[in-house]
């Protein structure tokens, strides 16, 4: 376990894992093609903020996803510590391969929830999806790889709508026989709500047992935060979230950012759980993203600041 | 206890009062003078989306508040309905007077938790503002009209920064001595988070015993609907939000909006929480309204739209 200093009084246990997404869900679905060097510096500073897992690229199709197609670049320039681990988004065998031989320390696999969505989002079927997770769960072993896996669109689908969760459940007890053991609920388009969240991560907590459980929220409805408390109060202990609550997907009609990381950071300091990370530093990056990508982020704390200082 | 069609297959119970404080606190800080006309369409909109009661306008210094200088006039044509309670926030006896004359339902009184806020918002001290409701207590009930409280700054203040929850604490045990029924928590600059939420929740309800609990967020760091699922969770039965999210105050430097009646309910929709209010119908109003003011307003359902409809 870690300790930070939570910038008031007290030492506080890291009781919440946070995993920096910006630098690939966050970029992916931004309109401004983001330079190599940027991207290196938004992982340089995540880390500098105390984020110890960052989503640094992913490495599928360059002409599907063009802001990824520097994915063998930004993993030849972040800084190598012991203490960070790179995860890598693949979709493939041939994604793979390629982020083995980048150096990534984990990747993550993506089985979709509902069969249009998996059709348009990865090229195949959902059961093909899942059979693409058993191959690599053995190769990602035999490379010494952290392996994980997202469920996407658990919360919801923009073209089939309600996605039954007992879908989502009989997915992860499939993907965890595999030997995974992190498994992230994923709600791609923002729908979820509380009580969906709970519902859901109780069930995927008894159909695999002993799964590290993680969770991927959008705030495209303003559930997002609420969702992430949801999720700790069922025993979720891994939450994704970027930097700005820049990002979305290309391929998910309507779908805004993440939650940001510093608005969550804020929420969880002041609510007196521990994340290592440090609050200012974060705002400082956001605000430096902001100038990137030549737009307000949708974060909040950009604006707003933290919690104000005695002026009087 | 009302019952409510939820849009999809069951009757649900009203569980949860929501009142809509678009008219007053959403407007109030709005730059574009909003007409009366508009102002009166906007509390219709709302009735006809099942709101039933409505924050229609606050009867204070006109030089002070220039978009509330209507407010005899905004009353004067609102429906009047036997099912629909209008409220009109006063400050003190002059305000009082104007209300009753005006015809509004209830009264709401602000009392701010913290010294510098309390003269800078209303021009007094904080004891003299209980003492204000302690007079208009009396007042009220010779007159047949409700009363409410709002605790203003209670999670925290914008020139004192912490405010002691012992202070908040006691300030809803004077009130409710006066014999107020319904206490408000305000988050006036969008500070709380939703374990603050929980501990505030549960001292007012001790210091404040058969007193309706009542809560009013801000979305100013992205934590205002995580607040409002940790006090429904608290035992808070009445919430405020703002149609759009519209809102903020003027003596509350970087205050942003309420959170957005339509976000929130979708959140509680989804939840299986009923609020006897038509999602649809907020989303159009929300709509209306950026075009009445002349941007888009921060609540996300009117860019997002609600869950989406199987469409394949």
């Amino acid at each position: 376990m870690q300790c930070a200093y939570d910038g008031a009084t007290t030492v506080q246990e890291v009781a919440v894992e946070i995993i920096e997404v910006g630098p690939r869900d966050g970029l992916q679905n931004e309109q401004v093609l983001v330079s190599t060097e940027d991207k290196i510096e938004l992982i340089s500073r995540s880390i500098d903020a105390g984020l110890r897992r960052i989503e640094a690229t992913s490495f599928v199709h360059p002409q599907r996803v063009p802001q990824m197609a520097d994915a063998e670049a930004v993993m030849a320039g972040v800084p190598r510590r012991a203490d960070v681990s790179y995860i890598g988004l693949v979709l493939n065998r041939r994604g793979f391969d390629r982020a083995l031989a980048a150096g990534v320390d984990e990747v993550n696999c993506v089985v979709v929830a509902s069969e249009t969505f998996s059709r348009r989002n990865q090229g195949m079927s959902v059961a093909d999806s899942v059979q693409v997770v058993g191959d690599l769960a053995e190769e990602s072993r035999a490379a010494g790889l952290g392996l994980s896996v997202t469920l996407a669109t658990a919360f919801g689908c923009p073209f089939e709508g309600e996605v039954p969760e007992t879908t989502v459940v009989e997915l992860a007890r499939q993907v965890h026989a595999f030997g995974v053991d992190e498994i992230a609920l994923a709600d791609t388009i923002g729908v979820g709500v509380p009580a969906q969240v709970s519902r859901l991560a109780g069930g995927v907590a008894a159909a695999a047992p002993g799964a590290v459980l993680r969770c991927h929220f959008h705030n495209t409805r303003n559930t997002g935060y609420a969702n992430a408390v949801a999720a700790l109060d069922a025993g979720v202990t891994v939450l994704d979230a970027s930097t700005g609550g820049i990002g979305g997907c290309p391929f998910a009609p309507d779908a805004t950012g993440n939650i940001a990381t510093e608005d969550l950071v804020y929420l969880l300091d002041r609510s007196g759980v521990g994340t290592g990370v440090d609050l200012e530093r974060l705002i400082g990056t956001a605000r430096w993203l902001s100038g990137v990508l030549g737009e307000t982020v949708p974060g909040q704390l950009a604006r707003a600041g933290g919690f104000p200082a005695y002026s009087a």
